[in-house]
C-alpha cells in the first residue's frame, strides 16, 4: 500500500519537539536489562505513563542502520530511497557545501609504518591542533592534473576530503582497510565510469604519503565513503512545516541541513543545546539531538550509557519547558547495545506525550514495556505522519 | 520502503539453524489451546524463556500457503514474486529436472465409474508396487504427437507427469474436479497460448482412461498444477552462505534444491535427519524440516499434532548439540490446526535464540506468549534478515 503523500494534507497546527537519543536501543540478557530499562528515568516514565509508546525499526528487519538512514527516517525521508554517502555526511556537518559533480570521502589520519601496513587508524587519537597542521600541509602541497582536491579538518584524526573537477564518479572504493596490520587498500572503480576519479584518490592518496613522511604521528590517509550530493526534498515543502535542529555534534547539524532545516547554534554543550530550545520557539518542528547514548554503546560501556541516558532525563522538565511543544517524541536513530559497542538492527523504544495523541497504559519508558505500547513496532519513517497528525498537521484524507 | 538488498550487506558470520515445524501454527477455541499450547515442550519452552519470540504470517492477512510459499519466505524469497506449481514442486521434490520449455503437473491415479464420474480421487489410496506398476504402463504406452510424456511415480497415487516439446504452455486449467460424483474436467487453456499444451493434456488424458480401462483399482489420471521451471536466484547469490537442507519428505528437499541448497541424505525418518546434522557442520545455514505436525494436522488429529510437536521437543537437545548454530530459529511454514484438518491462514509462532538477539519476556512456545513477543507479528519474509543479523552476517547499511 502506498503512503499518503503528507504535502497535500498537510495544514497549520501545533509545534512538535523530537528528542533524538542517539543509539537509545539496546539488548537484554539473561543477567541484566537494556541500558534503558535499567537507567533511572522518572521524568520519561512520567511522559510514557501520560502518552503513547511503542518500538520503531529504522531501516528494516535485521538491517542495522548507520547515522543517516536511522535520522532519515524519523524526518520521514524513506532510508531505502534517499542514500547519504559518509563523504557527504562529513560535509554536510562541516557546512562545506557540496557542488553538482563533486565527490567527497571522510578520511582518516593514521600512522604507517616502514613496511607499508598501517599501525593506527587514527594516528594516535591526534589532537586537533596537529591534525589541523597537518589538513593545511596537505591542502597546500596537494596537486592533482584537472582536479581540485580541498581538505577540511573535522575533529581529532577525522578529515573531509572533496574533489572537483570534470567527469568524477564517486562509485571508487575505499582505501581504509577497515584494521591495523594491512596496507591501505587501492582505490578501485566500482563502475568503469570512475576509473578517471579512482587514479585521481591513487595519485592524491601517493601525494599525501609523500608529503606526509617524515611526522612521526600522522603520515597517511585513509579514504572511504565517497559520495556524491543528494537532493533531497526540502522538509518544508514535504510537511508545510519550518523545522529547525539543535545538535551538539556536526554529523546531526549536517544531516538536518540536507532536509532544510535551520540549524541552530552550534551549541558547544548539553546545557547550552538545552537553552538554544529559546530560540527555535518560532519553528513548528523542532529536532534535538542527544549523543551520549550512542558515544557510552559504542565504547561498550553499559553504566555509561544508563548514566547517559540518566543525564538527559534530569534534563527533560527544563527541556520540555523551553520547547513549549504541542506533541513530544523521545526514541532514538536506532539502537547501539553496549554488549554489541555497535550499533544494530534492534528495535528503539519510542514514546509521543501530546494532548489529542492519547495514552495507552504503559507506564515507563524501556524495551520490555514500549513493546506493548499502542503504537505497536513500525518502521520510522511512519512516526512523522503521527506526529503531524497529533499536532493537528494534517486533514483528513478523502471524502 | 523498499527491502534493502541483503548481498549488499552479507558478510562472513555464525551458524544458522532453521527448524520448520511444518504445519506448526494451530487455532485456539473456547474449550481448548492450540496444539503447540497444549504440548509439553519444556526445550521448546527454555529457547522461548533465553530467546525472543513472535509471530510470522506466510504470506499475507487471510492467505493460506501452500508448501512452496510457505517455505519460500522462510528463504528469504518473496513468495508473492516467485511462483512455484505444484508440478514444479513435485519434479523438485523427485530430484526431476525441468529444462526450459517444459511443463509439468501433479497427477493423482484415481478411479473413474462406468458412468465417468471420479469415486475414488486417490484410487482407494494405491499401494506402491500397483501404482508404478501402473505409471510404467503410461510411461511405456502413452504416444503424443510432436510432445514427449514422461511419468514419475512418487508414492501412493502420487505421479508427476512432464511434457517435452516445442511450444508448449503451463497455462492450462487443471483436469482434477477435486470432489468425487464429478467427471474429470476437460482441460482449458488459460491463454490462447496454451490452446496446443491442452489439447495435448486432453489427448493425454484420454489415452491414459483407454490404457487403464481393464484395472480395479486406478483407471484414470487427474492432472493438476501445470507450471514451468522457475529460475531462483540461488540462496548463496543473496546471502552468501552455503546451505543444506535435512527433510524426510522429499518435496521440502525439492524446494530446497530450487534455491540452490545442498540436499543431505535422505535421511528415512526423524532419527535419520537428525544424525545428518553432523554432516551440515560446513554450512553456515542448516534447513532442518519435520514433517509430522503438518500431517496430524492435516488429518484433523489434534492429540497426535500434539504428540507430533512432543517428540520434536524431546528430541531438541540433541539436535541443538548436533548442531552446534550461533542461531537458532524454530518457526512453522504455515499453521496445520486440527480443528480445519488443512493448511489455514492463521499467524505462526516463531523463536530466535542467539546470545546478539537478546531476550524478551516470553517463557513459553506457543500462540498466545509469543504474541507479546519481541518479534512483533511479521511476515515470514523478515525472518531471514534478522537471522543473518543475529549472526553478525549484515554489515550497517548506510553512514
Amino acid at each position: 500500500m502506498a503512503a499518503v503523500d503528507l504535502a497535500s494534507l498537510a495544514q497549520d497546527g501545533g509545534r512538535i519537539l523530537l528528542i533524538v537519543l542517539d543509539g537509545l536501543g539496546g539488548v537484554a540478557s539473561a543477567a541484566r536489562g537494556t541500558e534503558l530499562e535499567e537507567a533511572d528515568t522518572p521524568n520519561l516514565d512520567r511522559l510514557a505513563a501520560e502518552g503513547l509508546t511503542g518500538m520503531l525499526e529504522p531501516v528494516g528487519p535485521g538491517i542495522t542502520p548507520g547515522s543517516g538512514p536511522g535520522h532519515l527516517a524519523l524526518f520521514g525521508y524513506d532510508p531505502t530511497a534517499y542514500e547519504l554517502g559518509r563523504g557527504v555526511l562529513s560535509a554536510a556537518g562541516l557546512g562545506v557545501r557540496l557542488e553538482p559533480g563533486d565527490v567527497a570521502a571522510r578520511g582518516n589520519l593514521c600512522r604507517v609504518a616502514a613496511d607499508g601496513t598501517v599501525v593506527d587508524r587514527r594516528a594516535g587519537r591526534i589532537d586537533d591542533v596537529r591534525a589541523r597542521e597537518v589538513v593545511d600541509r596537505l591542502q597546500r602541497e596537494v596537486r592533482l592534473d584537472g582536479v581540485r582536491a580541498s581538505f577540511h579538518h573535522e575533529r581529532g584524526h577525522r578529515v573531509l576530503v572533496v574533489l572537483r573537477g570534470p567527469g568524477l564518479d564517486p562509485r571508487v572504493s575505499d582505501t581504509d582497510p577497515q584494521r591495523t596490520g594491512s596496507p591501505p587498500l587501492p582505490p578501485r572503480p566500482l563502475n568503469p565510469a570512475a576509473a578517471a576519479t579512482a587514479a585521481a584518490v591513487a595519485e592524491l592518496s601517493e601525494q599525501a604519503r609523500t608529503i606526509l613522511a617524515g611526522r612521526a604521528d600522522a603520515n597517511g590517509l585513509l579514504l572511504r565513503g565517497w559520495s556524491g550530493p543528494v537532493d533531497l526534498p526540502p522538509f518544508r515543502a514535504r510537511t508545510g512545516m519550518r523545522a529547525a535542529a539543535i545538535a551538539v555534534y556536526p554529523m546531526y547539524r549536517g544531516l538536518a541541513t540536507l532536509a532544510g532545516f535551520e540549524v541552530l547554534g552550534p551549541p558547544a554543550d548539553l546545557d547550552a543545546a538545552v537553552a538554544l530550545l529559546d530560540d527555535a520557539r518560532g519553528h513548528d518542528f523542532v529536532f534535538w539531538h542527544y549523543k551520549d547514548a550512542d558515544a557510552a554503546g559504542e565504547d561498550g560501556d553499559a553504566e555509561a550509557k544508563v548514566a547517559a541516558i540518566e543525564r538527559l532525563d534530569a534534563r527533560l522538565p527544563v527541556i520540555l519547558e523551553r520547547a513549549a511543544a504541542d506533541v513530544i517524541a523521545v526514541t532514538g536513530d536506532h539502537a547501539t547495545p553496549a554488549s554489541l559497542a555497535a550499533h544494530s538492527w534492534h528495535p528503539v523504544p519510542l514514546l509521543v506525550h501530546a494532548a489529542r495523541a492519547g495514552r495507552d497504559e504503559v507506564e515507563r519508558f524501556g524495551e520490555r514495556w514500549c513493546r506493548s505500547g499502542a503504537l505497536g513496532l513500525r518502521p520510522s519513517l511512519t512516526l512523522l505522519p503521527q506526529l503531524m497528525a497529533a499536532a493537528g498537521r494534517l486533514r483528513k484524507y478523502g471524502a
